[in-house]
């Protein structure tokens, strides 16, 4: 026991129940918050409240979503026949955030991993396929991490998705925009240069 | 906005307004609670509901209490004609973590620090010449950081103890048990210097 309080005992409990929180580090944030008004303290407690009441997944995508079927699926600007296929929500902020992508997505949920008990069972592929076979799909962009991981999971996929007459294709890999040439390592750099493209289509 | 729902966003919002938590980290969080029961979302909700009511400082020592009385003030094993002066109730911890302290504390509430605005006024010492008045007090431990600030703490209540007839300590600075001589830094290692005492007087 670190403190002489239960009750902040047990915040810190919760808090450090949380990845990447420690006790210590708990107890910091709690203490914070006992410097605040009974207003905000209030606030803070309500906003974890009616969370898992009042997020869902999105019946299409798998995002979550306050209502049904999520922002993205329901924006009529958004090209419906184009599936960006990404393993986690976070996926789809990061590339929301580059403003490149007019397409919808599709959340697997996670990725192959054997040495983690995950396999292909565990994740939204049979969705995806029935979201093909439904809708008027044209192209699917795997958007998956190229790890070891990422990569089993596109090969599988694209196993899955190469009869169905759709083109599938994968975000390029290759050197970050921005890093020195000499820094980068060989293996990206390889590949980079094995999918090199024409100048003039390069995207600036 | 990073996600879908204003439900999440105020989520994060909440736990990203904690020192140290950016919004990305507090997404990662969030999403971990939204991984989890219904039951264990609403304990971890309710466990900072009724912190600010429950939790009250100790109207003697000031530490953090569920009670009018600390455990350490309403203890009577303890020396009440002992005071340790701390920061911080964190200080109270790490003290009582060494199992070495059998008296009682009073927590400042902060150090003397012109640049943040603090002064002698926002600090409780004025409930510490209070108590040492009121009670039979023997000893004053200050058990400051050895910072600029917390000198500068620890000498204005100096002065303002000194004719008060009461023995003032300070706790120990030297270097650290473990540490390399070498590696300790020279004001360290200076003031471990002038700060000897007899070997059989060391404590082990």
């Amino acid at each position: 026991m670190l403190t002489s309080s239960k009750y902040i005992e047990n915040a810190v409990d919760q808090l450090s129940s949380l990845p990447g929180i420690g006790r210590k580090t708990a107890l910091r944030l709690v203490l914070n918050l006992l410097n605040r008004s009974d207003e905000e303290v209030k606030r803070f407690s309500e906003s974890f409240k009616d969370l898992k009441v009042n997020v869902q997944f999105c019946k299409t995508c798998f995002n979550l979503s306050d209502l049904e079927e999520c922002g993205i699926c329901r924006n009529l600007h958004r090209e419906k026949n184009l599936i960006c296929v990404v393993e986690d929500i976070r996926d789809i902020m990061a590339i929301e955030a580059t403003q490149q992508y007019l397409g919808v997505y599709h959340v697997l949920g996670g990725r192959i991993s054997p040495m983690d008990g995950i396999g292909p069972k565990d994740l939204r592929i049979s969705e995806l396929i029935r979201r093909i076979e439904k809708d008027d799909i044209q192209e699917v962009i795997f958007a998956l991490s190229p790890t070891l991981e990422g990569d089993t999971t596109s090969f599988y996929l694209f196993k899955k998705l190469k009869e169905m007459g759709i083109l599938v294709t994968s975000i390029a890999k290759g050197i970050s925009v921005g890093n020195e040439l000499e820094y980068t390592d060989e293996v990206t750099l390889g590949r980079s240069i094995l999918d090199r493209k024409p100048f003039e289509k390069q995207s600036i």
